[in-house]
């Protein structure tokens, strides 16, 4: 059994937390918030991220950063995306050896464009770390703690840190898969909480299923465009990372990006949903990044620009959502089947 | 303008009335049942089946499949599957030029296999009729009815005749896109049952987003198995009628498939379900359509085959559900990668 510190008490890194003990490992869990850590381990609950349930006695939550990370075979990061340059940095002055690194974050960095494996490669310097592995999936913490059946899958530039990390997590209600396409995961996950938008949004505007139905279709396209022109493999697109994920944020309550779109398609403008949801939204900052991603490659993501407009520009989301509506492609498959063509340099007539 | 005539008078057909008839065209609607196809002429509704909503006055019913149909220039066949060799046989003797046959009923003939264009093919004779159409998507008839933004698929063998009933219906809430690939068409609106009964059965029990999406997931994977072995272009599956219809039925409600999943979940057996439903349940005749499909094909669909022992053969729904959350493959793009290599003669390792 492994030594693993898992930084971010969040919902999300708590619930994975739950999993590493459950598997007999070591858990040590950094909250930066003392009173948070205190919880955790007196009363061996997190209330305010994961409410009603009872932690394993194998996590030991600290507010030390350097207490947290010390010693262990595997640091798993779970932070919000836009932490992770500040926590970065003070974290490898604990490290001396390589160690592997897992994130299960989901966001693209604005400013740089940057996925999130890229950004822990830049601050951490290649001595002190393994291949970087991401954890990605449909996988609401909510579920997880309560261990509800769940897949996720796990990619690495390296098959061997991926294959050690599913193996860290795996059980039988936690089931991992591996995915050789780190670009096509990373992108999947953040870039599914810009749909994730959109589907609130017109729910919000009180559209309907069809409606929402419409646009996880055509978001998938877009995404995988997108994911296609930095380098992803466009079929990972169809798995559990892209697909599995974008259903679950789409259509469940419980989802913060969701949960955002459907403030603003009720009315409000985006301070107004982002103070009124006290919590990050991830897609908010991935919908500024992915817009000039496609732009910079010259790729067509007409929910993006919609969203974008809406969230920055004032323009109202019922326009929005009509817009889109409309503007849909009359033959539908064209999107996918050139994407594929360009990829295996096919003649679209073959396809 | 033109004059439609509608065979079935179900929620689906009756919203697909609306459509025709808020673009002005003559629509004559079949009802079995001569209180019903009085309700629709006196009262303007058809409160069983589109309960609170008013209809058009261009809609006129006869419980007369003669009257129905004689003199249009299109009919819509929106009939349960299982009625369709009783309806086919008495309307083709109304016929006296070719006409354009449509069809929005998803399925697979049990017994012979057939798609609904086939067994359409096969009662009518070519020379009273054009090319069979499809029209499939994600569309609750409901949302439709309150005139909610819903996207379709219109498909055929001849273009020119799917671009003539993409004219009949698209209006500004109602999209229709048209797809070259009719056998992925009718497959996926048929098939996409099976894994919404699915979906039923794992929230029956309790599991959640998250297995659910997994479910979807692989469902998916799946399906574009099956298609593919019948030669349908896999890409289709990706579509509106693929991913989008299956979104919405395994997501919502308002899905009867998912209803009868739910209710075997929560312990019923198929009697019972079929019993509280009252309606028919696509999903159970396609279930065991494609579970003899997929032996016949040699073509692996764990969902399908855990269904059908579900449903015939008294397997626990819990053992079901666990069965397919453990045998999950390890590596997750290897199904799709290996279904698009074999259409398009790659080498796997290139994808």
């Amino acid at each position: 059994m492994a030594t693993i510190s898992v930084v971010g008490a969040g919902s999300w890194g708590t619930a994975l937390a739950i999993v590493l003990a459950d598997n007999n490992h070591t858990v040590k869990l950094w909250a930066r918030r003392e009173d948070l850590a205190e919880e955790v381990n007196e009363k061996h609950t997190n209330e305010k991220y994961l409410p009603g349930i009872t932690l394993p006695d194998g996590i030991k939550a600290t507010s030390s950063l350097e207490e947290c990370v010390k010693g262990s075979e595997a640091i798993l990061l779970v932070t919000p995306t836009k932490a992770l340059r500040e926590v970065l940095p003070e974290l490898k002055t604990y490290l001396n050896n390589p160690v592997t690194i897992i994130h299960a974050s989901k966001g693209i960095e604005p400013d740089t464009s940057k996925r999130i494996s890229e950004v822990i490669e830049e601050e951490i310097p290649e001595s002190l770390r393994k291949a970087v592995v991401v954890l990605s999936g449909p996988s609401h913490a909510e579920e997880v703690s309560l261990r509800h059946p769940t897949t996720v899958t796990v990619s690495s530039k390296s098959i061997e840190e991926a294959e050690f990390v599913q193996d860290l997590f795996i059980n039988s209600n936690f089931r991992v898969y591996t995915n050789h396409d780190i670009i096509g995961v990373e992108l999947g996950g953040a870039l599914k909480n810009i749909i994730a938008l959109g589907a609130g949004l017109s729910d919000g505007l009180g559209y309907g299923d069809n409606a929402k139905a419409a646009l996880i279709t055509r978001g998938l396209a877009e995404i995988a465009r997108l994911g296609a022109a930095m380098g992803a493999n466009p079929l990972t697109f169809m798995g559990l990372t892209g697909i599995g994920d974008l259903v679950v944020t789409c259509t469940s309550v419980h989802s913060r990006n969701w949960r955002a779109g459907n403030l603003l398609g009720k009315g409000n403008n985006l301070e107004e949903v982002l103070e009124n949801m006290g919590m990050v939204v991830e897609g908010v900052r991935t919908t500024k990044a992915a817009y000039y991603l496609a732009k910079e490659q010259n790729v067509e993501m007409p929910i993006t620009s919609v969203l974008f407009e809406v969230l920055f520009n004032n323009k109202a989301a019922k326009d929005g959502v009509d817009q889109l509506m409309g503007r849909l492609r009359t033959h539908e498959t064209e999107d996918l089947t050139s994407l594929l063509a360009d990829r295996f340099e096919l003649n679209p007539k073959e396809l």
